[in-house]
């Protein structure tokens, strides 16, 4: 290992302390510090050894920084920090609003390139590395089907609505992938299946004092858009197990591509994610393409970069030499 | 489109035909002929439109072909054949010898570099799509462990062995995945396996008239180094069955690494092919691996390359811009 790769994160939520806990297990690289718009003396990190820095600093560390890693939401942050931080820094951000990846790319691109920095885009398991797998999947079986499907995974979206129902106290809701369907896929059939027929919705819920059990789940189970389409079931918990038990934020899912070779024979190749922790491992996923993202600076590739124009080798600690001899 | 990449294919086994079909799918590119040793006339292709041509005359055809797709075997074809034909080519093989690899690579990065060429070693399934998810897996979940499984997949040496027991008329044997290790896998715990733990063995066999099926089962299972250290089953059955149910060349597998982020949060991520037709399926790799390699050598990327070296992006026939609005 010659030199360390130099990350500063930008934003210190799930997603940063996420990122600050991956440095650790990539010896080849080291962390500068967190950037925050809180004031510096108020911010606790989970490492008290990690620095903390205020974001108007940030400019100054323009020759101590090889890559920002920036943590910030897609709706609100990254659309206005990533372009403007990508025209001083080489960058990797999660931005994961899939409709507005066109647009956003345009402007990252058009800050970056003439910098002269490497700005990766759209990085995480979805967009990221199910998008991978969708484009292998595909390039590999032209004649074929794709289906994505997402769980087990906790809805913010979800589990509010659930809490707002009369008689709830405290809940949470699961997407999971349909059995059914997923078995379908698998056959190598190729159905038709919505969103709706792919995901199955499971609430643990909480009952106030007094309230009804039937008519909670009766209210639940036909709530429009959120439940009244999809097969859902209802759980009634107490306070300590839902306490103990559901306090993680599962998430994973499934790309899956049904496709013929020839009309006789079905392959099917599929990806699947279990994750205990949802931002724990997309963080993990943003340092393994924050060391691409250095490599690639280094080759002359500047600009806005996807998962989709990162050769795989670029993401590894091991030389060409390792990999080809280790891992192929 | 602008203009079609020109495939020739090299040797007409069943990798050779599986390319022939799969190039059907591609409509970027067109097929040039099939070069054999066999004298052309005697050989019979799949599709009678596709031209057959003698291997001496490949030499005049170094302006007619963007990339040459080479199917012969690892054994006695590619270690001779890349390095001849990747000075006058840009190539695509399936050299799946692991432990040769590295001295493989060199060969043909010795011949391939020098004339500005592109020569794909390596392509395939395992080496191949297996070893990008080793990769990958491995990058994002740096503290994890990383187990293949093979299977269920058609096994010739196994089948082989079977038909030598007295009293065995006709015979195959499938190498499955051990659901219970892939089950303990699974939950993230990280058992230490063998090759043997990860596998169970199931023969199909047809007696011969008079033979005694529980002497040839005893004799199958304890066959010392194939079977008497596994797991293994024995169906008897009739020539009819065996015909109508045991003539494709199934393989597959999974490759599942199982890692952590921090202690409390286990990540697995798994990778999986089911495929009905081996060869069909690894051809199918080699024609999307085509493309890249044209474009690679398009860009200057000259030498031996691995399926590390590819950016996902290359393989596909939609342009950058496509990918990112529907792929990613």
């Amino acid at each position: 290992m010659s030199q360390l790769i130099r990350i500063g994160i930008v934003g210190y939520g799930n997603l940063g302390r996420g990122v600050e806990t991956a440095i650790q297990h990539n010896p080849d690289m080291s962390l500068v510090g967190v950037f925050s718009r809180r004031p510096p003396e108020q911010l606790v990190t989970l490492n008290e050894q990690t620095k903390v820095f205020a974001m108007d600093d940030l400019k100054s560390f323009q020759d101590k920084i090889d890559v920002l890693i920036l943590c910030g939401g897609s709706k609100d942050d990254l659309p206005q920090q990533t372009p403007a931080l990508a025209a001083l820094f080489n960058t990797v951000d999660s931005f994961d609003t899939h409709a507005r990846i066109p647009e956003f790319y345009a402007s990252v691109d058009a800050a970056a390139a003439p910098a002269k920095k490497t700005a990766l885009i759209s990085v995480g398991w979805d967009p990221g590395l199910f998008s991978l797998n969708r484009l292998y999947a595909e390039a590999v079986l032209p004649d074929g089907e794709t289906y994505t499907f997402w769980g087990k995974g906790l809805s913010q979206g979800h589990s509010d609505a659930i809490r707002r129902v009369e008689g709830v106290k405290a809940g949470v809701q699961y997407t999971l992938p349909s059995a059914k369907a997923m078995g379908a896929v698998r056959t190598g059939t190729r159905p038709t299946l919505s969103t709706r027929d792919k995901h199955t919705r499971e609430c643990y819920v909480v009952l106030q004092a007094g309230a009804d059990a039937a008519v909670v789940e009766q209210t639940i189970k036909t709530m429009p858009n959120y439940f009244d389409e999809y097969d859902t079931t209802v759980h009634f918990i107490d306070e300590e197990t839902l306490a103990r038990e559901h306090q993680r934020m599962p998430h994973g899912g499934f790309v899956i591509r049904s496709g013929n070779t020839c009309p006789e024979h079905n392959q099917v190749i599929e990806y699947g994610l279990q994750l205990d922790d949802n931002p724990g491992f997309t963080s993990s996923v943003l340092v393994a393409y924050a060391r691409a993202a250095y490599r690639m600076n280094q080759q002359g590739q500047y600009g806005a970069k996807t998962v989709f124009d990162v050769a795989p080798g670029l993401l590894s600690m091991k030389s060409p030499e390792q990999l080809r001899k280790e891992m192929l």
